[in-house]
């Protein structure tokens, strides 16, 4: 198994950051502007990328405290079963996010361009939280011909 | 063991994205200004980041067909006895660079952070091959509290 890290801190309350990740209208402004479904527990969330296709999670965990879980239901082969893991801290004026995309049963080529492409997303969301300025797709910052 | 892994696209030649992973000069214009040393098998590269140190690598490869490696000789304690290796294919336009910083001994929350930070490196670098604005350190992409 293989997992996929992050680490980035926002200027910003740990509230804004959870309602962030967990509202989809607010996804909707950082990762893909075709986010819909329900945020609860056992509830789900599908994901678009236009022909690129998309994901569905389950939600497994939401705790206003600074934890969030979902589980991939459908999507690319590589990504189903897999689980992706938030956790958010204050330090001082920082909220700390540390994310895992955990679970891959490989580290195919695919694995190397998601945790290129999260790295973008997580800036995106960053940069929604402080300054109202993120980059969701299909406006997203492009790394490869992969986009 | 765990692994970083990122995966780019440069609309450059092959040998353009190479000397940039290879040459101290053109490493200095995406990673860190702070980088001397001598590109050749069993030589040492220095990177430093001022005031926050910096990495000592040993040079294994060097395949200008495509394949670079370094061993950490020196640096913070989590980072020694890593490697990073450089993979660059040629896909129509593309030069694809496939990244690995790999053997890290836990997944640490440093390691999180490294992961980022490499993506933003990994970006000023194909930046700097197809529009010659790469952003290395000091004036890097800041992604938290750790810079």
């Amino acid at each position: 198994m293989a997992d996929i890290l992050h680490r980035i801190g926002c200027v910003a309350p740990l509230d804004d950051v959870y309602q962030a990740i967990v509202t989809p209208e607010r996804i909707a402004e950082w990762w893909t502007t075709d986010t819909v479904g329900k945020s609860e527990v056992g509830g789900r969330l599908a994901f678009r990328f236009g022909e690129a296709g998309g994901f569905d999670m389950e939600i497994v965990e939401l705790d206003p405290a600074g934890h969030v879980r979902w589980r991939v239901a459908d999507g690319p082969a590589e990504w189903i079963g897999t689980e992706i893991d938030w956790r958010l801290e204050r330090r001082g004026e920082w909220t700390i996010v540390l994310f895992k995309h955990e679970g891959w049963r490989e580290q195919v080529e695919f694995m190397h361009h998601c945790s290129t492409k999260w790295a973008t997303f997580l800036l995106s969301l960053k940069y929604l939280v402080e300054q109202d300025r993120g980059r969701p797709w299909p406006d997203e910052l492009k790394v490869s011909d992969w986009t």
